[in-house]
């Protein structure tokens, strides 16, 4: 019999529905902190199949989720094409921005394999060790990364990414194309090496007008898709397109994915009828009542729970796991849904 | 005859729609940085009518909008409790967090009119000088205001704040309450001083599930236009639930707002289908199409005037000017909705 995840993905309503979580591998878990230390460097640690596998399977030794989550980051992408990556302390990526033809005409294509093999060889010693678990490989997705690489670290606004999207809006597509590309490298690496689901995170999905949100998130996340459908036609994907709001119904028909993430503030009744019943959703619990655990946990989870019951529904957060969560409450979260 | 954007919230659609912008008032505009620099501190800069009054109406000399919004900043009724507010250089408001049950009873009400004075005194100022356009008081909505009262500072996640509400919404409550009877002091002075619209901003409601939203945006904002629409019925209200995504119905049939403001994200038909026909729209142009300028801001702007043509609609943006604007853009947009 196949997997719990995959059987929602391939449009079944299992009950109780499989649990795994945004971020469940890291910042909170004490095990985790320890290699954290021992690597010093975040890129270094993403890069280190021993120490990444461990931290991959962490979570699940302690909690048995349904899933696990391969250990690494959205920008790895870029890192393979030759743009150099690091991080500063508490502040996320670094990386020399892209902000003309010729910052474009440096990267390359031809080095993603040789610079991401590592992560390759990751999943292999996940996949070997995961069990009954689900292995979930991902990247982000086109919109986020471009992002990333023309604003050259996080931003709340990503002035210079957006700005180049209305500005120069050719080579944008051209930055995103190769995205897609050294995408569709790293992406099938992964379902070579025994990801059993792909997912694209698109972060920063919900700053973008209606036009700007097709143009740059549905239609290079299908292009990936149909690419992904033709050489991996069983490994199927979950794409987040948070605070996609009311767009989330155009993405969940347009971008080809399996399934599909919401995010905190989405109302799950509104995806229930947005997105087409046969593509499974996932979420939203709020990563705060994650924090807060005990009476106000137990209620936001039954409310998902029974907003969702009868449709193909993986449960999960609606944005990652915040370090001050306590590792009990992520136990007893996941004991609460095994009883539901 | 009526002013154009008091004809809008009384429920005409007004065409060519009216028009002003969120932060016209601000950092884009040398005539801005200029008293900036004389100012030195931003919280001084708000509370000195003379100069808080001068940028309310630069925009409007330079660009002749339908409406002046009050200089001013979100936390100012935090400062009216008397908690202490500082502006660190680039890294907006920093307040002493409030966590516990003593720092919340150390705040009071008492001091609120006299904090606040010169806000209002700015408010008459610009009242006497505002004529065709119509004058906007504002102030932060209940939640947004204690995310920064509770976590000190801006934050991607405000974990602090929104983990009290989970875990001590007793606490949580009585805070909310108090920046509620503030707030009515300080709008209701708005108000009395001139302000002829008055509009509440809730920057960080897109990160709330759907039960605290209802909770800590829709209910305290509709206690606060009940006891407006008592003490000054001809004052109509505008709320911004940023990123309510599709909480946004309900936020309008609940709020008690006669506008309701959308953000960049939002689809502005799918608004056009959840909120009721009465209420005005408010929005929403990405402040990345106006930086842009030219044929890509002039596409959007129309996809706009379009998609809310029959239905009562005040031009702006989906979110604040950012300061890379070209005055001259703002200029081109004006022009542009004027001749729609």
């Amino acid at each position: 019999m196949a997997k719990r995840v995959l059987r929602v993905l391939a449009g079944e309503a299992v009950w109780p529905p499989p649990v795994w979580l945004m971020r469940q591998a890291g910042r909170y878990l004490p095990e985790y902190r320890a290699l954290r230390a021992e690597a010093g460097d975040f890129l270094k640690l993403c890069l280190n199949p021993g120490m990444a596998a461990e931290i991959t399977l962490q979570p699940l030794r302690r909690f048995g989720m349904d899933a696990a989550i391969l250990f690494s980051d959205l920008p790895i992408v870029s890192y393979g094409l030759g743009q150099a990556l690091r991080y500063a302390e508490g502040a996320g990526p670094v990386l020399p921005p892209i902000r003309t033809a010729a910052d474009l005409d440096a990267l390359s294509i031809s080095g993603v394999a040789d610079k991401v093999a590592p992560v390759w060889e990751t999943v292999r010693r996940v996949a070997a060790d995961i069990g009954d678990a689900t292995l979930i490989g991902f990247s982000g997705a086109p919109f986020t990364v471009a992002c990333y690489m023309v604003e050259g670290h996080g931003s709340r606004e990503f002035v210079a990414a957006r700005g180049m999207a209305y500005t120069d809006p050719a080579l944008f597509a051209r930055l995103i194309d190769l995205i897609v590309d050294a995408n569709l490298v790293y992406l099938r690496g992964q379902a070579d090496a025994g990801a059993e689901v792909l997912m694209l995170f698109d972060s920063w999905a919900g700053m973008l007008p209606p036009d700007e949100f097709r143009t740059w998130v549905i239609e290079p996340t299908a292009r990936i898709a149909a690419a992904l459908q033709q050489s991996h036609p069983h490994v199927p994907l979950i794409g987040f397109p948070r605070l996609a709001g009311t767009m989330l119904g155009e993405y969940a028909r347009g971008a080809g994915m399996q399934g599909v993430a919401i995010d905190t503030a989405m109302k799950p009744e509104a995806a229930a009828d947005m997105v087409p019943p046969q593509i499974a959703l996932q979420g939203n619990l709020d990563p705060l009542a994650l924090v807060a655990g005990g009476a106000p946990m137990r209620r936001a989870t039954t409310k998902i729970l029974d907003a969702l019951r009868g449709r193909p529904h993986i449960f999960n957060l609606g944005h990652g796991i915040v370090p001050q969560t306590a590792p009990e409450h992520v136990g007893a979260l996941v004991e609460q849904i095994r009883a539901a």
